[in-house]
């Protein structure tokens, strides 16, 4: 993604989540980003393309956040496990908080246009094997659903804090939260 | 509500789910509800109004749903508990589909909306209080957080199923994952 792509990209993660769907226009964005008039137009001519390009950006940072984190290198226990996830659940309720309103926002955005449920849905499918894996490695039974089920409980966990009727959890209280639905699943 | 209240709202909530916030006008809904041009506005004149309208319908339909699933009336074992909870969240995936979609967009809105997010969370306490008691019953050392945390598990399965990257799970793998998460709370 060239510099001024994702200039782009960024400025419609921020308007969407300050905006919301309806705040989300090429020329939005062009004015919050500083651009001249027709700069969005020209790098993504439809509204599909802004919003994919917004998508693709998106993914692309949570990505980031992850390997910051950096995966166990062993089978991790389950205080490994569960500190690892709190730590990436937290800092995409703080440094990527902007980030996720906006992918809330295009999660919904998807159910109603097919080209954008794909590229969702292919991003989504990454952390679903990271979290099977991770599950597999430490003896789930049953490591797809679980992985699966996992991520649900973490992305429920975020769209409640930050969308939802929940107060934020601290760091703590998330580790205690995974940690026990970790031992759950792995029957500990 | 009237029943011409509840007419306009449920078209909203459909509309809501069918086209996302954008495609929810006061002219949509008189329209998509056969309804005189103005009708929407004589009940609900700002935009805000129409939301918390919307809104507040979407609650009583989901404590509706609720409570014909019925509340067990003694300590209810881990089994009970889960088939409970799974069909709850089987009747939000399937007659409260809809209604879901809608609800995490008026969800996001209220990020933006502090007369929604009222409206929002007074009716997200009652669920968190509800499943507080049901897990204090159980004999739950850390009921309001586990109340809240369960929520937001069973909001992330919803959430990940409607409009995530997440296939639908039927109801024996959604019993065997709450299940799973109870006894993890319940160190059972």
């Amino acid at each position: 993604m060239t510099p001024r792509a994702e200039l782009i990209a960024d400025t419609a993660i921020a308007l969407l989540a300050e905006r919301g769907m309806r705040g989300l226009t090429h020329r939005a964005v062009d004015e919050a980003a500083g651009l001249p008039p027709g700069s969005t137009s020209n790098l993504a001519r439809t509204r599909a393309a802004l919003l994919e390009l917004t998508l693709t950006r998106m993914t692309e940072l949570e990505f980031a956040r992850i390997a910051a984190i950096g995966a166990p290198e062993t089978a991790p226990d389950l205080d490994a496990l569960a500190a690892m996830m709190a730590e990436f659940t937290h800092l995409q309720l703080t440094a990527g908080r902007v980030a996720t309103v906006a992918r809330y926002e295009l999660a919904l955005e998807a159910t109603r246009r097919p080209e954008l449920r794909k590229v969702y849905d292919e991003a989504g499918r990454s952390y679903r094997r990271m979290a099977a894996d991770l599950l597999a490695a430490a003896g789930s039974a049953d490591p797809v659903r679980h992985g699966h089920q996992l991520v649900a409980f973490l992305d429920g966990l975020l769209f409640d804090a930050i969308a939802g009727a929940g107060e934020t959890f601290g760091r703590d209280d998330l580790r205690r939260g995974i940690r026990e639905v970790l031992a759950g699943m792995l029957g500990r």
